[in-house]
């Protein structure tokens, strides 16, 4: 699953850190967190030990810029999506979409980032929340865009944004453990149920 | 802060365990799970070394304890407060409040077992799990009485309920990092909107 652009000079360095993180993610998807070694992640990247501690310094490091990774993916995914979309409740509607979406066509790395990543102790619970605080600031954003232009009556922004993080993530991860329910069936619940929650009343679909 | 009862005769084993429990929390909430001994919380609980490996094999089985123990208190509270209610979205009212109430209460509590706990990895994201779900199961049960009340559209419970409860897992553990939302104005926030998502229209307060 080539979730991260594979250039093919390799000599570049952004283009070496790729490869090893995607090397990363094969191996870390195949034997867990706990069990992979950094010496299968240079093998399986095809480069040299050198170049991956040279841009990692350990293995929770080469995990940690992972989740950077599926944060800065699911946060372009949520930008491009709102971008074809009206200020207001469509954009708000639209990044949630995103959001989910995401989650659905990267289930191995989710499944890697949120459940294997629960060993990484306090590290990972601060990644975690640093990840859900990057999503929940945009939908606060399209929220107040929402009020603004009138479509939803005020609310406390920062509470409902960080109520649906919290809901979203809740969800993914439990379809991640268990299978179910699968994104289509979260969003097709979810998103009239958080629009009408702000006083938004959709059309029933 | 007397959160276990305590009972005066000693050599009951219930007491005995609960006095563990108390010190525990004690030793916990001043020095952080890394940082205690089982030895300290021996001394503090005014037992002995033996009786706390007699109940606890651990210190993870005397933490994952009290995570257990404040799951029952939770739902104790929720099953207590719903009793003076009418079936139906007056109870689902009754069982959110309820919840956040008990974390307001308790914040201490909260806060070692969700900040302090994500050092146990994944023993404790799967507890947490169990919590969680314990809770929304007990949602789901009020949500579906108000269905078929029809006081509230159909819906899918199952969803509604975990994403209500990822809702309020994050915002509490928000709060319990960086003292806001505070459980007051989560609730104030929280209720209407979750209540209007379920088609529920409630009086403005």
């Amino acid at each position: 699953m080539p979730i991260l652009s594979r250039k093919s000079v390799p000599k570049d360095p952004d283009a070496t850190k790729e490869r090893i993180l995607d090397a990363a993610l094969d191996v870390f998807s195949a034997k867990g967190y706990h069990d992979t070694r950094v010496d299968e992640i240079v093998e399986k990247s095809s480069t040299s030990k050198g170049s991956v501690y040279f841009h990692f310094p350990s293995k929770q490091s080469i995990f940690l810029a992972l989740v950077d990774h599926f944060a800065d993916m699911l946060e372009r995914h949520v930008i491009e999506a709102i971008q074809h979309e009206n200020a207001g409740i469509d954009r708000v509607r639209a990044a949630l979409t995103a959001c989910l979406d995401t989650f659905g066509r990267y289930r191995r790395l989710a499944k890697i980032l949120l459940v294997q990543a629960a060993g990484l102790g306090t590290v990972f619970e601060e990644k975690r929340q640093e990840v859900l605080s990057r999503f929940s600031a945009l939908v606060q954003i399209y929220l107040e865009e929402a009020v603004a232009l009138g479509e939803i009556p005020p609310l406390d922004s920062e509470v409902v944004s960080q109520a649906w993080a919290g809901a979203i993530n809740s969800l993914v991860i439990r379809w991640v453990y268990t299978g179910s329910p699968n994104p289509e069936r979260i969003l097709s619940t979810l998103l009239p149920l958080l629009l009408r929650g702000v006083g938004f009343e959709e059309k029933q679909s």
